[in-house]
């Protein structure tokens, strides 16, 4: 019988013990050893932001599996409080420190494996070490962020970054009554995430539940006396007693560059498609590597907990003699924002031009039930699609309606390489509680397929905001209702009302040889009207995507969403 | 300039109305006319339950479009309460009767679209024509059961056929207050649309929501004086005075039938990829054609609105010139039965046996969002996949909780041919508001590929149910708390109790050769514990797939669905 192998992993939040509790399984000898510098390992950290909003009532409840449970389960020895100071790779031994009493010692491998995770970002700012600024990674961090909530003596918030953790911070601290000011240098949210339409949308929602947004602006300092009670921006000053520092992570490859492992341009611990290092005894996986994406074959930074996860099963496989392969990411993500839900897959539009692609997009608002079935929410779904291939590039959505059931399925999609035609015809699940006899998605699948064969020519709402604002010549016909006209609308001296009823008839009405871009309330009878015109001869017709619902400006009334 | 096409559309359901839609956009010259025999047009006969259970508040919210509103908008003719009696191809003319007057004339057509639906299916019972004995398909159907709930003195139903239409009527009849019977003639209800161990769940669930099931029970006569008082079974005698004959669903292909067109297997109107049938001027699609099952290639009677959209959309491009092609199905259904929803997609586990695979199977329940996350509910889902290939089958899952997501992404990957390899890895949506860091179908696929690999032995709970019955040598092994096995049980003599946390250390008094079937609550403690006594030596252990949650008989103590 083979010597007993040693397998060190070091970290214990996802892919670590991911690897370890899967290692074990496959192995039932080896000797299995997690180190963790925390005192909690094998926790749920995406869920920190509903235990500080209160949604979740006690950090126990994030607890997946503690250091006794791992012992007695999976026979695996946890050394949690202990950090890995090095790594002597000729020995094959690991240098630690028990971080409780200061003794330091040293774990022989075989195999070795690096989950050491990501590290917030936090630039030597001005002020930045202020009491009161905090970054949100660790069950600590959300102890001691809840307790500067309740020593707040303004009940004010900023949130430096509007991305993921940035955005549902926003809502945690709105829901324990702070007033939140999000400032983000780029000049819209989630601008890593979604494409400009939806987080424009987003946007408007956010602003909707009281957030302040202070877009395209950099935070140059913090002031105040021991606590923080000012931030300073490139353009303002905000006064605020609590700041939640999330401009973002970077991986946490010092173990790994000190012991001359190849590290990559985003600081991850470069691995191989089998998640091994340049070192073949080493494996790497988690928040502290990059992942190929599937549709461009570049590497990107995508850290989430569920990829960790994949690759502590996919690692186990493979320091344990197997041959499992990695392949990479669509770089799918979602994140709740008050009451919407918004998901990505695939490449933005601007990530799918720059990568060469000849892009043609659709956005189409909807319901996400049959308008008759009680309950039935909005939802806004833009689709990327080459034009050459017909594949499907990307998708993103944002609304109250349910938007990850079709970032799921493009997610499947794109990973597949499915056309859009394809899409056309998919054969979703179909019932009236669960979805129209047409998803949104096909809907969206026929318009970009029309937009392709050229049928039909559409327009964003934000170019045709920009026409109106330089003043162009065109028509913007509005084809609803009177009544829906007068519930809200868009104001120019552009815009011209023909319900789609009496289209036929009065289409004389209306200039032969004028740009005449259409418009309703979500963009079906814009499209249908749009054809109608075209079919009367008109020249220059476009009907506007997402219509009023998409509208990226202020309505005159009461605005769709 | 062409000559106007003259475009004859039969049938005003779904893909009668898509079709004559369609094609005004593609030609706005054509003469479009489109015959319906009901005075309704254009509605969604699929809600037609929700407005019997008063869900929906009134028919006309069912309506899409009426006939002047296709006038109006897409210049359509839709001649409403009118049959059309024949075909005359040599002469591209159609006899029609005006149901109102009785007038007859004919129509001249250079495309013909035969969207004529399917009839429910009522054989010659004796009795059957009895008052209360009702079919469900179009609005007066549904006014007309109304009517009887109302006259109603018994409220009592039965319900013959335990389908999708027969267990969407049983929750109706249930929400207004009736005592509801349904008799099947097979012995599981769904038959048709899930495997054994999904219908079985969905069958307690019905049960306890105080539906009586009659399965393995056929209908032979109903009895009563002018209205039916009683429904004879080859067993027994139930009274109601309303009954639902829901047995199923037949292609209406008269038409085509009398014109010489070829009629299939199903008494489905045959077509090829382009939706045309036997004579090139003539298109079909909807509830009167059968579909390409895109996994085995077969020919399947699958009538859905939503593939009946999708054939209208076809049947236009190709009948104004273009050429699109309806490639198939992957045979996706799902309804929601009171609070257990219920997806399937792709083949069922015989289905692929009869097809030739060599089939391994998973079946999981688990919580569709993090068990920290308020609102998480339970879902069950089963995976079927070729053993050889690794290609998945099909999948389906039943539970209060997100089914039909999971059908969704199942009916993409299956219809892009993905294996359960690239599942397992698959890049799904993640964040504590939508799911678990890992869906239930990563989990799935990588059971399902540990016993491809004869990593571990699954056994279906239904299997065990057998071994008990017969007596079998062999131990239950349940590795739960001694709470939840107070709380509920599987109580037989094999039946063992050690916690899971206790294992490792006695596993000495387990016996080394006897075969052991581990159990828990959902199987994932089972299937660790399993590998930990294989690790240990133990000769023949299984786990039992879906564990209690998934148990096919009575449970001591309270039931965990």
């Amino acid at each position: 019988m083979d010597k007993k192998k040693n397998f060190v992993i070091i970290g214990g939040g996802a892919c670590g013990p991911k690897a370890a509790a899967r290692a074990r399984r496959l192995d039932a000898n080896a000797n299995i050893t997690m180190v963790q510098d925390e005192i909690y390992t094998s926790y749920a950290a995406c869920g920190l932001p509903y235990f500080i909003s209160g949604l979740v009532k006690s950090g126990n409840e994030l607890m997946v599996r503690n250091a006794e449970a791992f012992k007695k389960i999976s026979n695996v020895d946890v050394l949690i409080h202990t950090r890995a100071d090095s790594i002597d790779r000729s020995a094959h031994k690991v240098h630690i420190t028990n971080l409780t009493d200061g003794q330091t010692s040293t774990l022989d491998y075989d195999k070795l494996v690096l989950a050491t995770g990501a590290d917030p970002i936090v630039p030597p700012i001005k002020g930045i070490n202020l009491q009161g600024i905090h970054v949100l990674k660790k069950i600590p961090d959300a102890e001691e962020i809840m307790a500067l909530m309740t020593a707040s003596r303004t009940h004010r918030a900023v949130i430096v970054g509007a991305g993921l953790i940035g955005m549902e911070m926003a809502e945690s601290l709105v829901t324990k009554g702070f007033e939140v000011t999000v400032v983000e240098a780029l000049d819209r949210l989630l601008a890593a995430v979604v494409d400009e339409e939806i987080s424009d949308l987003v946007a408007r929602h956010v602003k909707s539940k009281g957030v302040t947004l202070k877009l395209g602006q950099k935070i140059v300092a913090f002031e105040g006396e021991g606590r923080v009670q000012r931030s300073i921006t490139d353009k303002e000053s905000i006064d605020a007693d609590v700041v939640i520092f999330a401009i973002g992570i970077r991986p946490n490859s010092r173990l790994a560059r000190e012991a001359g492992l190849e590290v990559g341009a985003f600081g991850d611990i470069v691995v191989d498609q089998h998640l091994r290092t340049s070192d073949p005894d080493i494996y790497a996986g988690g928040d502290c590597v990059a992942n190929i994406n599937l549709i461009t074959g570049q590497k990107v930074f995508v850290p989430l907990g569920s990829t960790a996860n994949k690759h502590g099963h996919v690692i186990a496989a493979n320091m344990t003699g197997g041959d499992q392969i990695w392949p990479g990411i669509v770089s799918t993500a979602c994140v709740k924002v008050f009451d919407f839900n918004i998901g990505r897959t695939g490449l933005g539009e601007k990530e799918a031009v720059t990568a060469g692609y000849n892009v043609v997009t659709g956005l189409i608002p909807g319901l996400d039930l049959p308008e008759y079935y009680p309950g039935s929410k909005e939802v806004i779904i833009k689709l990327v699609v080459d034009a050459a291939t017909h594949r499907i590039l990307g998708g993103q959505g944002t609304g109250p309606g349910e938007v990850i059931k079709r970032t799921d399925v493009l997610a499947t999609a794109i990973t597949m390489g499915m056309t859009v035609d394809t899409l056309a015809n998919l054969d979703l699940a179909y019932a009236p509680p669960y979805n129209s006899s047409l998803d949104i998605l096909h809907h969206l699948a026929n318009l970009v397929l029309n937009k392709i064969a050229g049928r039909i020519q559409g327009i964003k709402p934000k170019k045709v905001k920009e026409k109106i604002d330089k003043k162009e010549d065109f028509t913007l016909l509005d084809v609803r209702s009177r009544g829906e006209f007068q519930t809200a609308r868009i104001e120019s001296p552009q815009t011209c009302l023909l319900p789609q009823s009496r289209l036929r008839q009065e289409i004389q009405t209306l200039p032969k040889d004028k740009e005449i871009v259409v418009m309703c309330h979500r963009g079906s009878r814009a499209y249908q009207a749009a054809c109608t015109l075209k079919g009367a001869g008109m020249k220059d017709v476009k009907f506007m995507e997402g219509s009023l619902t998409c509208w990226c400006d202020d309505v005159v009334g009461k605005p769709p969403l």
